[in-house]
Parts: structure tokens; C-alpha cells; sequence
């Protein structure tokens, strides 16, 4: 088969970088100070073995991290960013991450190393059995599983374009296993590139004698954990493959077909025996070690790397000598044992291969990013710039352990550095971020049907929710935020139900308004377009108006909408009731931009410290905004006898707007446990009158300490569908409040 | 208390003219040709005893058309329109209401008058004892009831600015009774304004001597449907009006207090005796006789006058003389029984009243329609312009029996003229009107919540729903239109479920749309904005493009959103499927502006001839729109060799339009029938993995007739979570569907 020419087609080659792509990553826990862990599993996370993302591989020590299966590198890496994040977020307080495949200096005695307390007694069995043959220690060495599936879209077009092969699946099989053959037998250059565990750590070697000097990688090499001698299968065909697999496992060469460690992994179906009928789905390369310049373990560098190499290693000529996986494995072998600052023996063949690489890419004009480019140049020159190399480099400055404690240190900081966000969706809103950690946490399977319209899609088994903005879910139901979205429908319902709400009229000509100003001119009232929602267009009257006025407000209001509404004016202290589910969840007081005088500073020096809090940002990707000083907080301060320079008196507060919104800079205030029961009890009946399951509802309250029985002890104005939660979760001040645990509540009762 | 100082109090007299009204309207169901009909109520309308707007009165023919309260006169006459709408539309097809009070020819026995067939043992006991007491015939006049409520809030601010009474209940009910007597002293003037029974029919007179001469009401005459005249109560207070009333039912003289026929009916609580606690809430005139050239037995003008009017009755001066109900009886029967055509033995007393009524509006600057008070100046001089003068004018220019005839048959006429919409309600979408047809028709309580926004709330009992834009409701949740609305997420929810929707991208820049452009050259490809919808920015390549067109394409999606979509073009016809609780109750085929030849008459002439179609006109209140004959049409003509001028030649089609949107005179064709189920099965199983209850699904078959199994059968490009029904219901060809019917089954299986 001309993979080459199958592959250049003009319909072939605008897919050949299509693919699905999953990635596992283990990781030992340690302490901040670099020692292994002897606490559990984080109890946060749940059920470790229902977890779809943060699991025990072979130790109680050793997690596993693993992405769902993704269609695009980006998509991998936020996946990995984000379950990252949710992992070192769940651990204790003081545990991070090693950074390394090697694990950390290791217990003296074999039954310190605790085996992955797991549910399941075949699993525990499988890892005690796996301990007695191979030895703890080995299972302690973590590293990458890098799975990739070429696109479906990708194969078929090949296979049209040839005429040898009649069956798509033989097809798709063969060119997997030509795949396969190749990568065992040139993965050296894997080795050579991208090996990173050059020493181990205190107790690893532990009756058995390690390396003298330094290698590439230990992990690579006949010191790492690999099957026995015996163990061989062939990759000629499908057939064979499973035929010596058969043969290694009924000859108790293998416990299950499980065991057999290859370097690639070929998947498909549940078992592996399904490969015969159902082909090759995808395959697993176990190859390559923890990168400790790299966050989540592997780069993306790398990810593109593999792919474009794993496309050279099918149009690459088959020769007899590479055909042989043995010669492949030694090779490989020798070049991990290699001092990582020394040339290879096998130089020439690693620079040849490196080119051969590059020409293949430039000839399809596959794209190769720059850094990487330069990179596979240089290191052809420079054998210093391995990772291997470098990583050596940089532990002989100390040690490996100081510098891998240092590392994990880093790491643990900057998933805490804002820890209201989720790495890799950060463009999202935040309450959906929230929303995402919390899914992932729990161990929900999460999917971003749409970023930009923050589209969820959650599911535990069978059972799967949609949820759009982090609180629009299939539990309310379609007409209820429709009526919300009408003020006038709105206080209607709520009237009929009788709730109090403000008394007033919806006028759609200024001449009928106008005959009823009688109606309005000697109380308080508001004067406001009927459906626009962002401020624009309403006029206050906080103690009746002239005719004057009252015509004016009502050209503002009319210049907004067709039709304009004239409510009674409530006076009191608003406040945001977070219902969820029929309970009051959270209730907040916002107050506008302030700063607090102490004598001593300025204005402008109290804002610059008060936007320090690391909550405050910009742009709602943080629970709250930072404080501007522009013309309408300055023009409000002159209104107040203040300058940006002056220094206000102890204590006092001086107020940067009059508007509360959060996105203007002001604060948010929790003021859930001040509030009595009777308040909370009218929040959750007019969300019920409204029908609603999900719902801010704005209060006004003249005083708080007023049962709520009493007369006019409270008016409301509307219900908000799309409440905002994270002002709720990150507070100014009080207690935060976890809503998006509570909708995953309501959506997944069997889990959260 | 001196009411004329409290109703031109500043803070009473904008409140003047608020209150609730309600209207009662009985009449007589004949046949075209104007005789007594022998059918039942229609069956179409259910259990008449449970339903609120279409009910039986005393006979089988005699139906009661009810209002709900409304707030407004406005609404109260959309409702009256609607009601009688959907009467005269539920009657059997050779069905008119009798539109006089004087009912028509009666049979000559008394037991060929059918009592009204009600499913109450004790309802039917009553009618008997009525027609036992009373006679049959007498209870088959016709009447206007009508209800009226002061606002709460005039009453409110009457009390307190008044000093006299403390308890505001007490303070209503007096000043109900003073309205009260005043009215029923005065009552004379209605008779003499609005008297409209002149005459009998055929065999209302049986065994007792009617009237020589006409009269002006037969019905408030001593001819009338009244109490013995051993029935009298006083009005001094509500004790001793509730004492009267107690004594006659224990002497024997009323069968119970119902029986208490009064001109004015004081209401309030379930029972009579509840005005004791409660006080009177409202009062019911009951001496208006239906107003035959008023379309629904009264018009918008008199009830306007009878609020004012009963104003001036509550602030006119009391006199010993008004004082005595009897002397207002005796004028009134007086009147009632003048000749139409000449002055009134009263007429001075009656012109001092209209004046004084006329003075008293215009001190209150209340207002008074122009109409209104030219008639009313009108009438003190020419006494042949009341209602009783111009109606007898008319029935002599032939009988009355055919000109009442004529008249109903005028009525039903305009009822039945445009079917799809329903009065009252035609400035809303036509939908909305044909559910709320719907909806009156099987009686179920209707409330336009909000007309602008199509907000209906529903109710049968306790069970409450609300509506909007007719197809939103209760029964989809929230998430669902949201998911609908963005196509990518409809495309991976449906791909993902197994369904076939076109292969594509989704790009945020021009540059990597552009990379991908190889993937899309050479076939069939569509390039749109992800989120607008109404055709602005798509392109479509049938058979691929060349760079510079792509490019082109890219920059016209990219105008309108900041993401496009670039997807294969599925070639095929579109059908809309239209799903509700996972059945497809209609498939519709729509296709552009067309019209077919005859040979004969020219393109001009063929839409002209199209377009008078009683199911076409402009705005979206007719099902089909006029077909236009503007630049874009004549484009069209001429890219096919036609002018408007062209003479087709016969059974050609020319169309007129390349888009098949009903909006722009394209022909909605009904093919729910010629569709085998396979189809059905992937619309109702596309839509369930939607998670949508009622939902539009857009299918493209290039075959009908090829199984939808067969692979690329169809393809689906979005979900329409609002789609239009009205052109389900009235296509342009092809059996209609009343989905709306559909809808309101869904919501209340318990009714429909």
C-alpha cells in the first residue's frame, strides 16, 4: 500500500490532521516538602472508581488523570488545564503534585507502598498480583498515555482513493499496525527527544543495582517497567497479534492480556479480541515520560509532535530491519541508557530521522509550529537540549528532589492563583467555570457543547442535563423565564398570587400617560421603558413629580420601547434571594463602589489597595470588578466635597457610585444567616408562584428586622432566570456561597 | 354624605372612571330563515354547565354568552367579541343568533319550549318551578346583564377624604345603595334612551292580551319578565334590604332569593346573606334590552354611558320622592310602555335629567365620547332617534321578524368572514387567536396576560397554564429552545444521537475558515452565520466554489456574527414536521410564490385572481400573504423570459420568488397524508433527542418515496422551537390541522 501517495491526495491530505485524542497522566502525591503522601484518595472527588477524570492508578499514592476523548489538541489541553486544576484544588491543603515519572525517594519496606484502595476485589487482586511480579517499586514510576484515533473522515477518504483493499476495516487495521511497527521500531527518536527520567530517586533500586551514571530514561529503558524477556508478540498482522497474545496469556506468560505492556497499545472494543472483527479504533502510546517543564506532564508541542510523527511512520518505507521490533527495542534501549549530555551512538541515524521528519511535513505542508521546528533543528546539533539534558542540567544545580519539590510548588500555586477560575475555560463565564469544576470534582462527565454560548452538556451513566449559563436547566421549564422576561406579566402573577408588588399602569402612547398623571404626581413613582433591562431609559421620582418632569421621563422611557411602565416607587434596601429548588440558597446585599477612609491615605491610594483583592478583575472573569476613578466616580466624589486626593477621616465611607452593580465596582455581601425565616419563606413562594425552580428574586425591604407579615413590610419588583451566581460563591464579604454545587444538586441527586 | 364633594376631590376624581366590569348577553338560537331552532346546545362546546363564556339560560335555545371581569371597557368588549365569535361559530352550520329581546315566533304550546338540558337535578327543578310560576314565554325575552365593579382604589380614596363613616365596608355598601335607589328612581331614562322591545312575535301573547300600539320596552314594561307585585324590598340599608328579602323567601313569595328580579341586582359574596358581612362588592343592571344594532346586544357608548351615569347617580341629591322605589317603578313602566315614535309624557322630566347628567360629566371633566353626547343632545329634541324609534322604523319597512332575520344573518356573516382570526384579539399573532378560539370554544378560562407579547394564561379549575406565541409552554423546559436556537449544539446533540445533519465547521476567524478551504472546494457547501436566522449572510455553493467565491462568502457571514458555520449542502425537499407530545400531527411543503397558467390571462391577472383568496393578506393575520408583484418578482420573471404581461400557457407554473417562505406569498401545502410512518419515526425521534415536547423539524428528502432507512434518505439542519401553526391549520392546500387543539389537549387532557 503507497501510504505516501494515499496520503498527498488532494481529498486525502486537508483531513490528515483529524483525529480524536485522550490523554492519561499519572502523578505520585507528595507533601510541600517532597515526601510521598500517606493520606487517601481526596475525599472531595467521590468514588474513585466511577471518576471519569481523576482516578488510583497502581498506588493510594499515584493518581491518575485522564481526559475524555477529544477532537481537537486545544480541546485535550483544556481538558487536561481543567481536571489539573480540579485535582490539585481537591488535594489537602499542604499536597502537590511530583512533576516527575521517577517517583520520589520511596519507603524503605515494600508494604509501605500502599496499593490504590479500590472497591472492586478483582482490581485489588489484579495490583497485588502485579506487586508480586514486577516489584512495588516499578508500579511507582508514572508517565503519559497518549491515545489518538485518526479521524474516520481521514481513513475513508484514503480508502476511496485506493483500489488494493476491499474492506474498510482491513484497511483502517493494516495501516494502524503499519503505524504501529514503525513507531516500535523508531521510537528511539521518542526516547532521544522527549525521555525525562535520567535518575531515580532514594529506595527505587532497593536490592537490585541501578545505572551508574545518568540516562535518558530510566523509565525507556530495561530498567523500567516493562514485561519479561518472553514476552513477544507479532505485529504483521491483526491475526498474529492476537493469536500471540492468545498464546502468552493461556501459557501464563501474561495474567490477562491487560499486562502486556507494549509501547503501543492497540484498542478498539471492549476486549481485546474484538480487534478481530471490529479492526483497530485507536492506539495508546505508553512511551513517554512525565515533561517537568510542562504543567499537565506533556506540552502540546509534543502532542503535535506525535501526531505528524505518527503520519511519517505510516508513509514511511517498511524496511526488513525495522520490520523487526527486536531491533527496535534495543535500540531504543541503548538510547535511553545514554548519558543524557552525551552524543548518541546512534547520532547520524536520530539526525537523519529528524530530517526525514521534517521533509515529510514540509512536502505535505503539514503545519509545525515554529518553536518546534527550531527545536528538532537544534537538537540535532545540540544534545544539550533534550529534555533529558536539560532536566539533568537543572537537578545538578541542587537535587532532582529539591528541584522537582520546587516544580510541584509552582504548579500548586498557579492552579490557586484564582481559584474562582477553571484552567482551559477561562473565556467561559465564571459561574460556569465554577459550574465545571465542581462536575469535574464530582466526577460528572462535562462536555462544552458551545463555549461561547456556555452550553453544557453533563452526564452521569445513562443520565445526561443540559445547562446553559450554569443555571438554565431542563428543571424549569420554557415559559417560566418568558414570563419573567415580562415585567408586566410578572407582577401580575405575582399580584394574583398576592404578593406586593409595585401598583401601576403600562401606557403605550405619552397622551394616555399623560391623563392619568394625576394618578401618579403626588406619591413616589418610576417612570421606565417595558422591556429593556440595563437601567436605560428609567426615570425615579422619589417624591412625586411636576408635569414637566413627568413628560420628560416619559419621552426618555418612550425613546426605549413602545410601550413604558409607571409603578408606585418602593423604598427600602434591595436584596438578591438566591432560590434553588424551593430553599433559600444565598441572599446578597450589594452596595455601590466605596473605599473606607483611615486618616491617612488618599483616595485614589485606598482604591489602588482596596483593587489589590485578588477577587477584583476585569472583563466579569472575576467574582467582582476593579474600582475605576473615572469622570462619573470623580463628579460623584465632587458631589461629596471630595477629590481623587483627599484623604477621608477614619472610618468613613465615601461611596465611587451610585449605582450597586457589581460590574461597576461595587460590593457584594452576603447576608444569608442575617436574615429570618418569614423573608425567606415570601422569596421562596413568589418563586413558586412564578413557577420558576431556579431564580434570583429582588427584594426591597425598608427594614429587615419588620416581620414580613407586615404591611408594605416588603415589595417586589422582578425575577431574574439567569441569576448570576458567582457574586453569591465569592463574596465581598460573608460567607461564600456554593450554588453551583447545589444545581448539580438538583440535576445529578444520585451523585452530588 | 355629600358624594358631589368626594368624587371632585383632587385624589378621587382620576380614579373615577376605574372599575371592573362583566357582561351577561342571553339570546335565542334560530335558523337562517329566523325560526326558533329544535337543535341541543352545540356539542363542540362541551358541558355547558361548567363552561364560563357559552352557557343555556332558561330554554334549550337560549343561550348565555358570559364575559369574564375585565378591568377596562376595552377588554370587556374584546371578550364580547370573542364570545359571540365562537358562539356564532360553534353553532351548527345553518345556526344565527335572534338579536332582539322579544324572542321569535314561539311555538304555540307551551311544552314544544324546551327547557335548557342541564345535568343539575336541582338547575332543572328550578326552570320548571320559573316556568310554572312565571310561563314559558315569558322567560324566553332576552337581556343584557351587566356588571359593574367601583375600583377598590376610588372607593378607598372616597373614604378617606370623607370623615362620617369609619368602617370602609359600611361606607362601599352605602354608597352602592345610594347608586342603587337613585338608579332605579331614574331607570326611566334608560328605558326611554335604550328601550329596544317594541314589539312581540308570533305567539308570545298566549291566553293574555298584549299591548294595542308598540311601545319602547315590552320588556321593562309590566308586560315584562317580573316579580309579583307582592315582591318589594326596601333600599334604605343593607339590614333592611337583606330583612325584606329573608321575609319574602319565608312567607313563600320567591322560591328563593335568585328569584328576586329587581332592575338592579346588589352582588357580593356567594350567598345574599354574605352583603351582610361583606358588603356589597358590586351591582348587576339587568334592565337593558339587547340593542339590535349593537353587533353583540350592547354597545361600547352605552356602557360607557351606564358608568357615568351611575356616577351621577351616586352624586345626584336624593328626594323623598326618589326616596320611593315605587314611584320610579310606576314612571318607568309609564315610559316603557309610550309609543317609540312619540314625546314622552315625561319628556321635560327626561331632558332635565340628560341636561343635568351632561352638566355633571363636563364638572367632572369626565370623559364623554362625541358620539354620546350628540345623541343624547339629539334625543331630548327628536324623540325618533332612541333605540325603540329607529328600531320600529325599521321593522315597519317590512316585518320585524325579517329585518331581525336580516340583521342576524349580517352578524353571523361578518363572524364567518375571515374564520382564522377571532375579534377582539386580531391585532395578535394569528396563532394566538386560533388557540384562544380554541380555548373559548371548549371553555377554558383565557386571560391575555399580555397582548403584545402573545402571554396568555389558561385555567380550568385549580389548573393553571400559561402560553405564549401559542406553542410555548409549561410542558418544554427551559433549556430545550435554548439548545434549538444554537445550531451547532442542535448539530452535535442530533449527530450524537445517531441522526444525519450536515457535516461541517464551526470558525471564529476568516483565516482558519480559509485553511479549511480544501475540505469544502469541490462539493455542494453552505457558509452562514451561526446565529442569526433570517437568511442574512448565507451562501450557498451547490456543487463547490472557487477561493475567491469562498472568500467572498466568508466575509458576508462573517458581517453578520462573529462566528460562521461552514456546512455541506444537503440537496433535497424540505418538508417542516411539525411534533407535538411525540407524534407529527402535520407535515407541510412550502414552496415559493408561484402562479399556473391558463393560457389565457396574463401573469397580472393570474395573481390578482390568486390573491383574492379569502386566506391571503398582509402583516401575518391571514395564514397565506398576497402575492406581490415588486422588483424582486419581476427579477424572477425575467431571468425566466416572462414580463408581467406574459400569458402563460395552460397548467404552466411560473414562480415568482426563489425562497418558499409563506411570508413572501409563497403556498403552504398540507402533505401530512402522502408521508409513510418511517419518516414520522425520524422527526418524532429527532425531536425526543432534542428533548422537545412541541417542536418544527425541518427534514431534507431528496426521495419521499425511498425508506428513510436508506442511508442519506434525509437530513436534518435545525429544530424550530416556535414554530408557525396557522399555516398548518389553514394551508393553502391540502387538509388543515388544528394543532392548536393539539397544544391545548397537551395542557389539558382533562378538557379537550
Amino acid at each position: 500500500m503507497d501510504y505516501q501517495t494515499l496520503l498527498m491526495h488532494e481529498t486525502v491530505l486537508p483531513y490528515a490532521l483529524t483525529a480524536r485524542y485522550g490523554i492519561e497522566r499519572e502523578g505520585q502525591r507528595i507533601t510541600k516538602e517532597g515526601q510521598l503522601v500517606e493520606t487517601t484518595y481526596p475525599k472531595t472527588l467521590g468514588n474513585r472508581s466511577s471518576h471519569p477524570y481523576i482516578q488510583t492508578d497502581f498506588a493510594e499514592t499515584q493518581m491518575e488523570l485522564i481526559t475524555p476523548v477529544t477532537d481537537s489538541v486545544e480541546e485535550l489541553f483544556r481538558y487536561l488545564a481543567a481536571i489539573h486544576d480540579v485535582a490539585y484544588r481537591s488535594l489537602e491543603e499542604e499536597e502537590r503534585l511530583w512533576p516527575l515519572s521517577m517517583p520520589p525517594a520511596l519507603p524503605l519496606k515494600d508494604e509501605a507502598i500502599t496499593l490504590a484502595k479500590l472497591d472492586r476485589f478483582e482490581d485489588v487482586l489484579y495490583r497485588r498480583y502485579l506487586a508480586k511480579t514486577y516489584g512495588r517499586r516499578k508500579q511507582m514510576v508514572s508517565g503519559i498515555h497518549f491515545n489518538i484515533e485518526l479521524s474516520e473522515l481521514f481513513l475513508k477518504r484514503m480508502f476511496d482513493v485506493q483500489t488494493e483493499e476491499t474492506d474498510f476495516i482491513r484497511f483502517k487495521t493494516n495501516a494502524y499496525l503499519k503505524v504501529t511497527r514503525n513507531y516500535l521500531a523508531h521510537r528511539y527518536l521518542i526516547t532521544y527527544l522527549f525521555g525525562a527520567s535520567p535518575m531515580s530517586e532514594k529506595n527505587f533500586f532497593v536490592g537490585a543495582a541501578g545505572p551508574k551514571e545518568p540516562v535518558r530514561s530510566l523509565r525507556n529503558s530495561s530498567f523500567g517497567y516493562k514485561n519479561k524477556e518472553d514476552v513477544k508478540v507479532r505485529y504483521d498482522s491483526i491475526e498474529t497479534y492476537l493469536e500471540d497474545l492468545t498464546q502468552m496469556v493461556e501459557d501464563g506468560k501474561l495474567s490477562e492480556e491487560k499486562e502486556f505492556y507494549a509501547s503501543v497499545r492497540l484498542r478498539g472494543g471492549k476486549k481485546v479480541a474484538d480487534l478481530a472483527t471490529a479492526g483497530i479504533r485507536y492506539i495508546e502510546l505508553r512511551n513517554i515520560d512525565l515533561n517537568p517543564y510542562a504543567e499537565y506532564g506533556i506540552s502540546k508541542e509534543q502532542v503535535e509532535f506525535l501526531h505528524l510523527f505518527l503520519l511519517f511512520m505510516l508513509v514511511k518505507e517498511e524496511t526488513e530491519e525495522t520490520k523487526t521490533i527486536k531491533r527496535g527495542d534495543m535500540k531504543n534501549n541503548a538510547i535511553a541508557l545514554e548519558h543524557p549530555l552525551h552524543e548518541s551512538a546512534y547520532q547520524k541515524e536520530i539526525d537523519a530521522l529528524i530530517v526525514a521528519f521534517l521533509t515529510f511535513v514540509d512536502e505535505a505542508q503539514l503545519p509545525l509550529s515554529d518553536a518546534l521546528r527550531l527545536w528538532l533543528e537544534e537538537v540535532q546539533h545540540d544534545y544539550t537540549n533534550t529534555l533529558a539534558a536539560r532536566w539533568y542540567k537543572e537537578a545538578k544545580q541542587s537535587t532532582q528532589a529539591k528541584e522537582a519539590t520546587a516544580l510541584a510548588e509552582t504548579y500548586a500555586q498557579k492552579a490557586w492563583a484564582k481559584p474562582y477560575q477553571l484552567a482551559g475555560f477561562r473565556d467561559m463565564e465564571l459561574s460556569t467555570q465554577i459550574l465545571l469544576f465542581d462536575a469535574i470534582q464530582k466526577g460528572i462527565n462535562v462536555a462544552v457543547l458551545d463555549e461561547q454560548d456556555q452550553f453544557l452538556q453533563l452526564s452521569v451513566g445513562e443520565h445526561r442535563e443540559w445547562v446553559k449559563n450554569a443555571n438554565m436547566t431542563a428543571k424549569d421549564s420554557y415559559i417560566v423565564p418568558l414570563l419573567m422576561e415580562n415585567k408586566t406579566v410578572t407582577k401580575k402573577v405575582l399580584a394574583q398570587a398576592g404578593f406586593r408588588v409595585p401598583i401601576g399602569g403600562e401606557y403605550d402612547t405619552k397622551e394616555r400617560a399623560l391623563a392619568d398623571f394625576a394618578r401618579y404626581k403626588d406619591q413616589g413613582f418610576v417612570v421606565k421603558p417595558k422591556s429593556t433591562n440595563y437601567g436605560l431609559g428609567i426615570s425615579i421620582f422619589k417624591e412625586g413629580s411636576t408635569r414637566e418632569d413627568f413628560e420628560a421621563a416619559l419621552e426618555i422611557a418612550f425613546a426605549e420601547d413602545s410601550s413604558i411602565l409607571i409603578e408606585e416607587f418602593l423604598s427600602g434596601t434591595e436584596y438578591r434571594f438566591f432560590v434553588i429548588d424551593g430553599q433559600v440558597k444565598a441572599i446578597l446585599l450589594r452596595i455601590p463602589a466605596n473605599v473606607v477612609g483611615d486618616g491617612k491615605r488618599t483616595i485614589t491610594e485606598l482604591v489602588a489597595e482596596k483593587n489589590q483583592d485578588p477577587l477584583r478583575g476585569t472583563h466579569h472573569r472575576a467574582p467582582l470588578e476593579l474600582i475605576q476613578l473615572g469622570s462619573l466616580e470623580q463628579l460623584m466624589l465632587k458631589e461629596q466635597g471630595y477629590t481623587v486626593d483627599s484623604i477621608p477621616e477614619k472610618e468613613t465611607i465615601v461611596y465611587l457610585r451610585e449605582n450597586s452593580n457589581i460590574s461597576t465596582g461595587g460590593d457584594s455581601i452576603d447576608v444569608t444567616d442575617t436574615f429570618s425565616d418569614d423573608y425567606k419563606q415570601v422569596a421562596i413562594d413568589a418563586v413558586a408562584a412564578l413557577g420558576a425552580v431556579i431564580c434570583g428574586i429582588d427584594l426591597i425591604i425598608p427594614d429587615k428586622e419588620v416581620p414580613a407579615t407586615e404591611k408594605n413590610a416588603y415589595g417586589i419588583i422582578e425575577g431574574n432566570f439567569n441569576p448570576a451566581m458567582h457574586m453569591h460563591t465569592y463574596p465581598f464579604s460573608g460567607t461564600g456561597r456554593r450554588l453551583t454545587m447545589d444545581v448539580l444538586h438538583l440535576l445529578f441527586p444520585e451523585k452530588v
